[in-house]
This record gives C-alpha cells, sequence and structure tokens, in this order.
C-alpha cells in the first residue's frame, strides 16, 4: 500500500548500512529524530467538509487527507510534524469524461477552487489546497488511466491523462513501442502531470523531453473543451501546447493526451566511468555535449557525491577494491569523479557513440569500469527516492535540488550551493 | 542589386533548358506571358505620406514600394501586375535600440501602425500594409545587424536580430561556429524574422529548429521591452519564448536574440539515393526516421518531382546516361523516386549513420549513386529561388506549398494536392 505520510509503497524499504550512517554523521553531523504525528489524529481533527453531497465526490477523511499534499519538503513536514492543516473538502475520482465534465459543471455551481490531482508527486506546492472561504475540490485522475489508441505508422498514441509511468509504458512496451520518459517520480506520477509540469526524464536527451514528446491533447476547462490538435509541427503562430505545459493544473484538467512513441530500442546501456578531478570531468562532460555524440544520458557527480554514492552503495568489499583500483590507475578517492553515460538505440549507432564518447573521456584522463556500475544505477534509479523514508526515520530530512545553468556557470553554481549548504548546516 | 519585382540579385539569372520548358509545356501546358508593370508608375504614383516628418524616417517612394510586400504569390501579382496599392507611409532602417525605442515612441504619438521588416520575404502577408486610416511605419532592421557578443564555452551567441543568414554565418564560422539554420530564403532573411515566424532549415534535423535554437532575446513592444534570458531549460511554468514564436512581429520588436550555437561540423554530406517506387521510398524513409539514426535531412520526390527535377538539372547527356543506369538496376524512369540524404557532424558518427540508413534503403531496393547529386544540390540550393524570375518571364508562376502531417497521412496528402493542381490547372 502508498505510505501516507513517506515515498512510496510501504512494503519497500531501503536499507542504510552502517558506513553510510558514519559518512553522513562525519558530513552533516547527527540526525535529529523527531515523532511522527499520528495518523489517527489527522482524521480525527479533520474540519467539516464545506461541499454540498454529490454522488461522485467522497468526504472519506483518509481520502482527503492523501489529497491534501504533494511531495515537497514542506509537505513532509506538514505530515510527519502534524502542521498541515488545510485539506480538500471533497475528493472525486472519476473514470470517463462526462464525469470530469459534471464535476466542473458541480464545482462551478458551488463555486468550489478544483484542484486537479495525477500522481500526487508535485514538488512545487500545486496540489496545496489555497486559504479560502470557497469549498476546495480535489480532482484526481488516477482512475482515468487508460490507453485510448494507438497510431503505430505515426507513432502517436492517445491516453487518458490520469495513467501513470509503469502502466503507460507496460501499455506501449507490449505493443514494441516505448515513450521513454522517466522522471525520478516515474512510478507514481502521471501522463498529464508530465505535460502540465514539463516533466524531464532521466533519457530525455534521447527521447526528448515532454514539451518534445507532448502531441496534442483535449483540455477541459470551466469555459468549455479546448482540443489541441496533434500537429506534427506548424509555423501558424505561436503554439499553444506552450501554454499548457508547465500551467500546473491552473487551466483546467488536461484529459487526453497525444504523444510520440518509438520503438522499444535495441540497446538501452549505461557506463560508469571515474574521472581523477572535477576538473577533467567537467571538460570532457561539456566536450561530449558539444559533439554530435547521440548519447542517451550524462549524469556527472563531484568528489561528495562519489563518495556519498560509493558509501551508500553499501558493498564494502567491493567498494575497497573499486578504491584500490582507482589509486592504481591515478585516481584518487577524494578527488574522484563518477560519471555515468548512457546510450539508447540500435546496437550500430550505440556502439559508434559509446567508441566516439569514450575517446573523449580517455583524452580527459576518465576510465571506464563498464556496465556493472550503470546496471546497478538502472535497477535501484526509481528507489533512491524510498532512502528519504529511511533517512527521515533516522532523523535526517532528503530534499533535492534541481536547476539547468549555462555551461559557463556549472562550476560557479556548484561552488555556491556546497557553500551555502555547508554554512546552512 | 536587389530585384523591386522578383527574388534576390538581379545579377544571378538561372537559366532553363529547352527540354525544360519543353516539359513544362506538356504537364501544364504553355505559358502566359504577361507584361511587366513597370517601376516609374509605382514610383509616380505612389500616395502621399500620412506621417509626420522624423530625422529617422525616409518618405523615399523606392523605398516605400520595396517594403510594402513580401514574397508570396499575391506579392508577385501585386508587383508584376499593378495592382499592389498599399503602401507604408515611411520607412526607417534604425541602427541602434535608442532609435528603435525612438520610433515605437513617435509612432505612438502618430497613432501610427507599425510593422517590423525582417528580410522581406514573408509569404504569410504580414508585411502587407492594413486597409487604415491611420499613418503606416515599416521599421526594417536590416542595419541592426551586428554580433553583439559569443560565449563559447556556455555556445551562446547574441545577435541583434536584424542579420540576415550569410552574415551570421560568416561571422560564427570565422570563429568555428556555426548556426546551421538553411531555410530556402536563407540569403535575404534575417534571425529575428526567423524566430518570430519559427522558421524551419534545410538541416534542422540536426541543429534543430528556431524554436530549439532560440534561448532568449529582448523584445521592444510600445509598452516597453520584455527581456526574455537565455535560461537553458526550464519547468517553472509557460515559456514565454513559445509565445513571440510565431508572433509574426505582432508584440513587438525582436531587437536582439541569443541562439544556441554549434562547431562546424567535420563533414557535412548529401548523398543521392533512387528507389524503383514510391511505396518502396517512402516506407524506406518511414524506416529511417523511426530508427536512432542521427541523419541531418531527408528529402524525398515522388516521380513527377524527380523527372522535373532530372529535367531542369540540364545535363542532358549525364541524365540519359543516369536514366539507363537506372533501368539496368530495375528502376523504371517512370517509377524512380530520388531521394536526398544528409548527414552532418564527425567522421565517426556519419558514417555509421551512413552505414545504418543505406542498409534500409538497399532493404527497400533503393540505390545510392553517392554524393555528387548532393553535392548539387549542396551548391544550387539557394539559387532554385531564381527559377521563380525564369519562369515568371516565360509565363508561369511558380509557388511552394509547404506541410507537415503525421505519416499516415502523407501519401492521401500528396495524392490529394497532385489531384487539385491538376484539376485546376
Amino acid at each position: 500500500m502508498q505510505r501516507w505520510n513517506g515515498w512510496g509503497d510501504d512494503a519497500v524499504y531501503m536499507d542504510l548500512s552502517p558506513q553510510a550512517l558514519k559518512l553522513l554523521c562525519e558530513l552533516i553531523g547527527e540526525g535529529r529524530v523527531c515523532p511522527d504525528y499520528p495518523l489517527e489524529k489527522f482524521l480525527e481533527n479533520m474540519p467539516e467538509a464545506r461541499l454540498s453531497k454529490h454522488p461522485l465526490i467522497s468526504f472519506d477523511a483518509k481520502l482527503r487527507l492523501d489529497h491534501a499534499h504533494g511531495q515537497s519538503m514542506a509537505d513532509w513536514i506538514g505530515l510527519r510534524g502534524g502542521t498541515l492543516k488545510r485539506f480538500p473538502d471533497g475528493v472525486s475520482v472519476p473514470e470517463t469524461v462526462e464525469e470530469i465534465h459534471e464535476l466542473l459543471r458541480f464545482a462551478a455551481e458551488q463555486n468550489a477552487v478544483v484542484i486537479p490531482y495525477g500522481g500526487g508527486t508535485s514538488v512545487v506546492g500545486h496540489l496545496e489546497v489555497p486559504q479560502t472561504e470557497r469549498p476546495v475540490l480535489c480532482l484526481s485522475l488516477e482512475r482515468y488511466n487508460r490507453l485510448i489508441s494507438i497510431d503505430i505508422r505515426s507513432r502517436l498514441a492517445v491516453f487518458e491523462a490520469g495513467i501513470r509511468g509503469p502502466r503507460l509504458e507496460q501499455q506501449l512496451n507490449s505493443k514494441g513501442f516505448t515513450l521513454g520518459h522517466y522522471p525520478q517520480s516515474f512510478e507514481y506520477s502521471s501522463l498529464g502531470g508530465w505535460v502540465v509540469t514539463r516533466s524531464s526524464g532521466q533519457q530525455s536527451k534521447h527521447y526528448g523531453r515532454i514539451e518534445q514528446l507532448f502531441a496534442g491533447g483535449e483540455l477541459l476547462s470551466p469555459q468549455g473543451p479546448l482540443k489541441l490538435p496533434a500537429h506534427p509541427a506548424s509555423a501558424a503562430g505561436p503554439d499553444l501546447r506552450q501554454l499548457l505545459l508547465g500551467s500546473e493544473g491552473r487551466m483546467g484538467v488536461l484529459t487526453k493526451a497525444v504523444v510520440h512513441i518509438a520503438a522499444v530500442p535495441e540497446k538501452d546501456v549505461v557506463y560508469g566511468v571515474f574521472f581523477p578531478s572535477w576538473e577533467e570531468a567537467s571538460q570532457a562532460v561539456h566536450a561530449i555535449a558539444g559533439t554530435d555524440i547521440p548519447f542517451s544520458m550524462i549524469r556527472l557527480s563531484n568528489p561528495t557525491e562519489t563518495m556519498t554514492h560509493l558509501t551508500l552503495a553499501g558493498h564494502e568489499g567491493q567498494v575497497a577494491l573499486l578504491k584500490r583500483y582507482l589509486r592504481l590507475r591515478g585516481i584518487h578517492e577524494k578527488e574522484a569523479c563518477m560519471c555515468l553515460i548512457g546510450f539508447t538505440g540500435s546496437r550500430r549507432i550505440t556502439s559508434a557513440s559509446r567508441r566516439a564518447a569514450f575517446s573523449i573521456v580517455r583524452h580527459h584522463k576518465g576510465i571506464s569500469l563498464g556496465k556493472p556500475m550503470g546496471n546497478a544505477w538502472i535497477k535501484n534509479r526509481f528507489y533512491t527516492a524510498y532512502l528519504r523514508n529511511t533517512l527521515w526515520d533516522l532523523g535526517y530530512a532528503v530534499d533535492t535540488l534541481e536547476t539547468a545553468v549555462n555551461w559557463d556557470q556549472v562550476t560557479p553554481t556548484m561552488a555556491a550551493i556546497e557553500k551555502s549548504i555547508h554554512e546552512a548546516l
């Protein structure tokens, strides 16, 4: 079952090794464990619903709690500390576009605020119930989640927008296709959510960000429907799809989404590479990005993150062996930068790409450790989010910072962020 | 000098061979030569300017005529037939952003309509002077055309938006970079024009369409300036740059544009390929497009266009030889489909791409004729527009139809367009 006050399924637990805990202690001090606010208290104190009854709307207290937040640090503090005080008055889980239409009509009649809800993984507060005298209706699309049609020739698929990552990929994979959109929240976030939040995935360099994958769709707004046809390209005026992308559900409910799909790739591989210093590493990555090499992903870690990764990986013996090997090859533990480089596509193109990328890696004194490290990353890529649960229990609050900067700002930005965090902790 | 009533420089003349003229005659009948309306008449009849004097504004009749139209068929008919009746009252060619600012202020004071003018190559009528009682000021950016700065590390260049294709590439090439944006109008159209018309270039599959190349810029509107910073990526709300793209100058004057640049590629090659039928050809192109092969361009011609191309090429002996060779290889003249496939980038990636693409070509019974045909296309790619002049003089009006359709509509759309044109002629 999905955790009510944390990330993901409560059957999944990510263990933390004693060495990892020790490293954390050294880096940022001892954790401060706080007692969790109990579920029962939330349910007991649930305020009375300010909405009239409607056959499609539930006033169940647990449902209202579950739909009152996303997954930001602020949301977690509200849940774990019991400071979350505002809840939607009702929650509806429509299964047809007619039901969504009816709910919008009813909301207008009741002068209610409507909050469209996809996977509940937002970290930018758009699921937060506003401070208002008006009743608030949460409209969850989790059961509006079917594959409507697929056009193999045009490589387009039409989905009900509430479909979540795993189900979407399963449906496409069974026909030999993929969308290839893998944000960290993949397991819970929805297609509609990806579109309205301008989502990026881990292999978006290959498949395209959601802006490129989103070909069109249908929006149901309180003022009526808006159809955005899946034109392959148009130069006739501004692109209205771009207004929907990033709208965070504020323009209405995205009900249907047409997306560009691709054949399941022959190869989907990630290599682990180590560089002797941040300078060499960042130069290598800059150089690869400046070529035409069609890599699908590059993730570069600085020395602190590299050490953290290795310690978290937990296999003490293997890690010691790795460190010794790196030293022999002239890469010192304290300066080592780990880099994951992915290639996705046909055998022919991915191997030409790998050869081209690795010749740049070698030029910058990097060494490849082959695929095992990449395979481990692929295996765990959606599980690292579960570490938030483990660490919270140990008294550490985890948050993610994401940003995009131009190349000239990469190293200065990294240094500034590290400095601020160090000083704050 | 630039032709006043046709395309391009009047020193360039594209000859038409007797065979080509014969083919045209057979396909669509004899041309109907119409006498050109003379320049003098336009200048004599130029209506009085309805704008007050201003040191930055010229009322010169020739200048007003030259800025009263784009290059659409309707524009040509107006120019050649003398039916063009509306002209801007004044034309200004500012050289600084302060001058642009002053002109917008003056226009507001005079209640004038402002038409921003880039290269004058629009074919969608946005340079057309509207029917209005208000005075009309044409604001041409042709002298606001410098490279402002270049950031080699971030691969970004900042230009004054009036810069035209050849000068822009020359400036970047001298530093080892390219924008790689080659619309048919490249020689005359401007960077600002590309942005506000959502331009696509011949190698946009490789470099990205202008939507991808445009990183940010500055707009000067009658309500004040709008700065769009060159963020590499943002998921924070809708992308305002997308409102400017396709705005056709209606939101103000795009004064500065920041663009993503790339290193000048090692290889930039185009291969000529022939297929025995439209069916095989379109299947091959669909298959290549569905892979991860990073080609930079595919141009497929149907049998009619293939025959026209070959006849226009003019080297009768060579073409006869080619036809004989194709017949020997089982490709019959009447069914032959010519296809140009381009690869741009590093030696390593382009050759892997070529091998991968050609194995699909062979699977669909296509044969490659190597690079000569591609080289001829590269050499002439901006000259074919000059054929419009030649053909008009022979009594034929030439127009271009461009569209984008999803794959399932490719063959039906082509058939429908050919049928309509045949019936209309």
